[in-house]
């Protein structure tokens, strides 16, 4: 190695020795005659000093020519520092300078090296092998990788094996569209990036492997958003002759030791919610359960009472926010713009506040007595202080606007520490949800996914009640992970692609290899997948997936640092047999 | 879970245990009221036991009309086996049978799954996973599971970073032709899939990541041979301020790592040889040294004696081979048609035989009298009962055909056991190598291998005499891994584009990115990776890597099992804004 130690690990006992650092510049101090370097690289910042008299003029002359981020290497001896820096590991020591020798000299960056840079978006997306160097964007990646080297761990010790599914495989047009590539041996065929590995593991269940795992790339080509990637990661597992309380014990287990060995945090026991009961008390699937403020329906004691916005609806509910009582007009004002957007579309908010002496003052006072306010009250098992916000409507467009201000509550009162976690089992999703563009059903999760054995004779009669046998755990109101006890006889699997609007025959020619294997000796089996990003970025205690992923793309999927996609030659298009269409 | 234990845990001291099994029906045998049925799952065979009269007439009944692969759950006893099969873990037990469900039935497989399969290799294609149930195939993904986990723990403890590199990323036409990925959101313009992250590794380091790894699947869309497949695998690594010398440990480490915790064979300390030594004692650069057997060169003792064949030749050179000299007439002339062969084409094969009495017998006896042909047996140190062959003609051609005839001689004396390792480390490698088609220089690692210090003079006047910085691993005649240090100064790194025929634009265009990220500090680095397939392989004593990737593809690419690549959507290539060539 260039270096004897790195700028992380020196220590008191080392003083006295002589060593040789690496590193980068992080910035240097001259006065009186004295010099000091950062000298930083990845694993710290170690102090380098240089004197007038004691240190040679040349190496002097040398260092104060250094410019932020040169690549130097330093040789010295370790002394105790006078003046200790706490905020250092190697905070106790400096390097009284010997030598010093440029590797690389290094122009001005075009943003600041800090934990707070004043580089823009695209800026550190163009220089981003610049970006990764802050501290801050560093720290997420090592923390991907203990995330990763600790759930191999883990599921290593229960004897999952880890198999590699193949990257080209065949493109089904069920689900998100796929990203293709053209086959230059095949002409006009193409490959297909894979969505998930979903096929292919529960194949490998078919062959006996009877727990797979698998840290992988996915790939979607969807309009980005601000949190979506075109090729993102998931923790993908398998199991055999397991039900779905197996499943769950599992990787509830693999949170829990997640949590434990990455950010040192006992998680216990998951609590279970059903998605009918989610949907009731939080209208989400997927509730931020950091914070209680469960939805009141309030239709059996508010309706009739000549307010026509609540007679009119057909679901009417409402949150207490405690202790938001004294939340001013404007504020409310704010709450009522905020479910009015267009995104929300409520037609209003009604409000009513416990008063310190237990009167309720509401917005719809007009309509309601003081005796009709103190059932409120109750419902709410509302406290002097407390606010209790309610939104009147549509059930579904209602349910969904509540949700979000009850959220926004939340934010507001500081009930959504990023460093507390609150994770949660929610199961029995329904099995399909019907879309009213295109006149028919699509799976919720997918099309392999098993309904529940006591609601099967709903398939034909009332399929859209058809519950399944499939669960997501939610962390802080973000689905980390997904999945489902699955078919494993052909006989179902036909059924459900045909409910799906699958002739017979575009069911065997997509997934004619699935319904042959579970003809050859299927066994039950069932599985989960995580999203790796969201988690890492969850686990980090960030919102953005972007600084846990070493090179994202852009919203237009652009990478702008390599600038890709791109163009590419007349002969490429030539051999693969296409033609680009002219605009 | 669906069953108590798996079928590989039960042992003695588990008799008398009520125990449920699953897995599948591997035989049954039916003899004098006795049934026995072989359950098979993952982790081993546990035989099941019924008998007429003790176990219910229905569960008999059943168990008749089991037929091979199907699914079953079995609850019994454990009973001690009266007659033991030591061949299985669980050969000391077996399990009385109470009762049986049938969780799926099979068709009879096309194929018999066993390790002797009488499937031909289109049939166990089509019916992977079916293949991937016979225990000789499931063994060697086991092995690659466990080479994976020890590869990362052994990097892991060495502070080595997991970092996943992009999949969508920029083509370049340097080295193999890329796969591509039109972009549906940038019309016109293509991803690439990786061939490797080779840049992107660098700009980690540029980064200051210091250590990097990561097992990731690469791209080459190139004409398939046996053993190529369009992805593989390789385990990819980088690191900052470090020496060849410490890359060399670093790895060695990797592999006696491997070695000892997969194979549990103990590694001695690497030899290293130079190309220029492994081209002239082995005609090769990847020798296999199993065995010695290293080339003579012949020219200074056998020219001039009057047989022109010598005469005129550039390159005599000769192989011992140790104990053959009884091989007859037939056994040299299979020889000299090996020789012979199209794509070795020598003219011809000379041999010396050693006699008892140490005389020696040639096929040259009319050009050398025994005086020379002692000092053949002299050069060779050949004893009696060695046979000396011969190959002379043009330098490269005769080395090859020697170093082929070398190994089919090894192969033909049982010198190549897939049981013996023999790594070593190849070095100093020559920078560019000449291509005579199109008259230009390429890289012969790749652009960004740093041409030795000591050989920088020669870049101008004779670059294909420079000598690089880098380094193969081999291991029994395969290149197992290859890498070197890397250029990391923007000047030279664009005198090696020069060198390579880029113009100042095209290499702009396409490593602008790199060449700009080495002015902003880019330390002195370098690395390797392994091809993991053929690591996998080597590992498991085989030849082909096939059986060590679960979803292989056939030598036209595709991929028999989902029938892949094929057609897409008119609207999916409308989207792409493609078309496909009328042919």
């Amino acid at each position: 190695m260039l270096r004897t130690h790195t700028c992380g690990e020196l220590r008191l006992e080392n003083v006295g020795q002589a060593v040789t650092l690496t590193g980068w510049v992080q910035r240097t101090r001259d006065k009186g005659g004295m010099l000091w370097i950062d000298l930083r690289d990845r694993y710290g910042i170690t102090q380098l000093k240089l004197e007038e008299g004691s240190t040679s003029a040349e190496t002097i002359h040398q260092a104060r020519n250094l410019g932020r981020e040169f690549v130097i290497k330093a040789t010295g001896t370790v002394i105790e520092r006078i003046s200790k820096n706490d905020k250092l590991s190697t905070g106790d020591i400096e390097i009284q300078l010997q030598d010093l020798a440029v590797l690389n000299p290094a122009k001005l960056p075009p943003f600041l090296i800090e934990d707070d840079t004043d580089g823009g978006d695209d800026l550190r997306m163009k220089y981003r092998y610049l970006d990764l160097r802050r501290n801050s964007v560093r720290k997420n990646l090592e923390l991907r990788h203990r995330m990763m080297q600790q759930t191999r761990a883990y599921l290593d010790s229960l004897q999952f094996i880890e198999v590699e599914t193949p990257v080209l495989i065949k493109s089904t047009p069920e689900g998100a569209r796929d990203f293709v590539v053209p086959s230059r041996m095949n002409p006009g065929e193409f490959y297909a990036l894979p969505q998930s590995p979903q096929t292919f593991k529960q194949l490998l269940m078919v062959s006996g492997f009877d727990k797979y795992f698998q840290i992988v790339k996915c790939f979607r080509d969807e309009d980005l958003r601000a949190d979506r990637q075109p090729e993102f990661t998931q923790i993908d597992c398998e199991l055999s002759f397991v039900s779905q309380e197996d499943i769950l014990n599992t990787f509830e287990g693999l949170v829990k030791h997640l949590f434990k060995t990455v950010r040192g945090i006992k998680i216990s026991e998951l609590p279970r919610m059903t998605y009918a009961d989610a949907m009731q008390y939080y209208g989400n699937d997927k509730p931020d359960t950091r914070f209680d403020m469960r939805f009141v329906e309030m239709n059996s004691f508010v309706q009739n009472k000549g307010f026509k916005v609540f007679d009119e609806a057909e679901l009417i509910i409402g949150i207490n926010v405690t202790g938001a009582a004294s939340y001013t007009r404007k504020q409310l004002d704010e709450l009522t713009e905020f479910v009015k957007r267009p995104q929300l579309g409520a037609t209003g908010l009604i409000y009513a506040r416990v008063e310190v002496d237990g009167t309720v003052k509401s917005s719809v006072d007009k309509f309601f007595n003081q005796e009709n306010l103190q059932q409120w009250v109750q419902a709410f098992a509302a406290k002097p202080g407390d606010l209790l916000l309610v939104i009147a409507g549509p059930a579904d467009k209602t349910r969904k606007a509540l949700s979000e201000l009850r959220l926004e509550m939340g934010e507001r009162l500081g009930l959504r520490d990023k460093n507390t976690f609150a994770p949660l089992w929610v199961l029995d999703f329904p099995l399909l949800e019907y879309n009213e563009e295109e006149k028919r059903y699509f799976a919720m999760h997918h099309p392999f996914t098993s309904p529940k054995q006591e609601d099967f004779s709903l398939l034909e009669t009332n399929p859209g009640a058809v519950r399944a046998n499939a669960y997501d755990m939610v962390i802080n109101g973000v689905e980390v992970g997904g999945g489902s006890i699955r078919i494993h006889e052909r006989p179902l699997q036909e059924r459900m692609f045909t409910l799906l609007g699958f002739t017979e025959e575009e069911a065997r020619e997509q997934f004619g290899f699935l319904l042959n294997a579970f003809e050859f000796g299927a066994p039950p089996h069932g599985g989960i997948a995580f999203g790796f990003d969201r988690l890492c970025s969850l686990f980090g205690g960030a919102d953005s997936i972007r600084d846990f992923i070493a090179f994202p793309k852009n919203n237009s999927g652009r990478d702008t640092m390599i600038d890709s996609p791109s163009p590419i030659a007349e002969t490429q298009l030539n051999e693969l047999n296409i033609l680009l269409k002219k605009s």
